[in-house]
């Protein structure tokens, strides 16, 4: 398990410098893993049981806290791939935040300010479906969304996504510093894929909802979107928190790489349950002895 | 007013790499104003007037927010500082927090989290009556106060100082990009001068709860302190958030000097009221033939 887990993880590793453009990755991949569906099922499975044990000890250490985010264009899969991959774990130690359209108190902040509130705390692991990286994307697709920001005019010239790059870099850098452990997810889907997922919405009754005028808005622009993934993954993929681009045409491929990186991850901090010294065995040995006698 | 506001400021602004340490400033310096008390009362109350006046735009055009952050010993004047020059501004522009031991929830975020959630909103003034440079000071002096900070053991290197530094910097840049004009302010206070303030607080009745026993036990520290504050001030005034040295030992010119410096910094914003334009005027004067009509 272990062993598969890193294999995974490292496949998909945006490298800083090196591998680091989306397309040195196909969203078809499957590592050559050609199995049933059944089978992936059962290794998915395996999969969570492990991240549940490991989420425990995360917990009862009490020191790491883990961000795990996701960007994707629309239908890549980032609902289900959260639904699927975190059901298992104990709901306690776990917190979703789904970032939509800033609210008006958060647009009379800077942008992270919303971020850093739903950060969590040591101990768990926080989910963040879209993040901070709509600040490069989005905004940076749409110009009026940018505008909308509020910032003092002087402060928004050209240089403002090279500046926002190095100052996400650096803010990472802080927590990862500070005792976080950041994963951040590119689900890669191909522009035919999508078409499918979006065609499906709209023609299967209890998909509809799913469905919103806005995502064939934005599947236009899907050329501008690719360029500006692209370079935020170029540009944000740090030894302290790199992009992870998992392929995604495939569901049951998804998960699985999504499970095995952040089981990855985790066993690479070394958790354990808190050591019990001599002194407290005893408090306990004394308190076990008052318990039998009452 | 404005052109004796920027000489005071620049007077004690700490610049990076040339004079920014402790020793090139005199607790007792009085940039040779030599001044009747009822003088300065005056001098103070117009350059109060004049603040207000600026946060009113400040307000009106919300675009900038202003973070004007206080670090000093016991006894140097902070509160009080805060108190005679701010207390003529509109408070709903305007919004004081002071920082006290973490609590636990607080422990179990990164250090700067609970700053974040405290930073103001554009429009308006922020004050920290001590931040988040406790953690390269009273942690740094105290090191059991860096142990009960829960991070991972492996996190926790001699390197530490350094990388807070280098975070709080880029941190401080990263706002001064997103419209938040920073001002930071060290009241410099003699050893002798604090001995005084200290006996004062014993002597009389109504100034007894100003005092701790702690107060006495940080003195005690008092040169691991200063090395602490030199190194803080050597390490973090930046272009974007230099630090401002106060001279502390006379009471009225620590005022009047921060007062001289957040005006200064004010004017530097090129605050203006929103302007209204040709569309909106003719709204206006529908709204007041109107009102006329009634």
């Amino acid at each position: 398990m272990r062993k598969s887990a890193r294999r995974l993880a490292a496949r998909y590793r945006a490298l800083p410098g090196r591998r680091s453009r989306l397309k040195h990755f196909d969203p078809g991949d499957t590592a050559g893993l050609d199995i049933a569906k059944k089978k992936a099922q059962k290794l998915l499975e395996s999969g969570i049981a492990r991240l549940a044990e490991l989420q425990d000890m995360l917990y009862a250490q009490d020191r790491w806290g883990v961000l795990v985010l996701f960007q994707a264009p629309d239908a890549a899969g980032k609902d289900s791939t959260i639904k699927h991959v975190m059901s298992g774990v104990n709901p306690q130690g776990v917190e979703v935040s789904s970032f939509k359209q800033p609210t008006s108190e958060e647009l009379d902040h800077d942008y992270l300010w919303r971020s850093v509130k739903r950060l969590p705390e040591r101990g768990r692991i926080g989910i963040f479906n879209r993040s901070y990286y709509e600040e490069v994307l989005v905004v940076r697709v749409h110009p009026n969304v940018l505008h909308a920001e509020k910032l003092p005019g002087e402060l928004v010239s050209k240089k403002i996504w090279e500046e926002r790059y190095e100052d996400i870099n650096a803010f990472e850098r802080y927590l990862s510093r500070n005792g976080y452990r950041i994963l951040k997810f590119y689900l890669h889907v191909s522009r035919a894929e999508q078409k499918k997922r979006f065609l499906e919405r709209l023609e299967v009754p209890e998909k509809n909802w799913k469905y919103s005028i806005d995502d064939v808005r934005e599947r236009a622009r899907w050329k501008d979107y690719q360029n500006a993934y692209d370079d935020m993954i170029r540009r944000t993929s740090t030894s302290w928190a790199p992009w992870h681009v998992i392929p995604a045409d495939h569901k049951w491929f998804t998960r699985l790489t999504v499970a095995a990186t952040i089981i990855d991850a985790l066993e690479g901090l070394n958790l354990q349950y808190p050591r019990v010294d001599a002194r407290r065995r005893r408090e306990l040995a004394k308190a076990r002895r008052e318990l039998e006698r009452e």
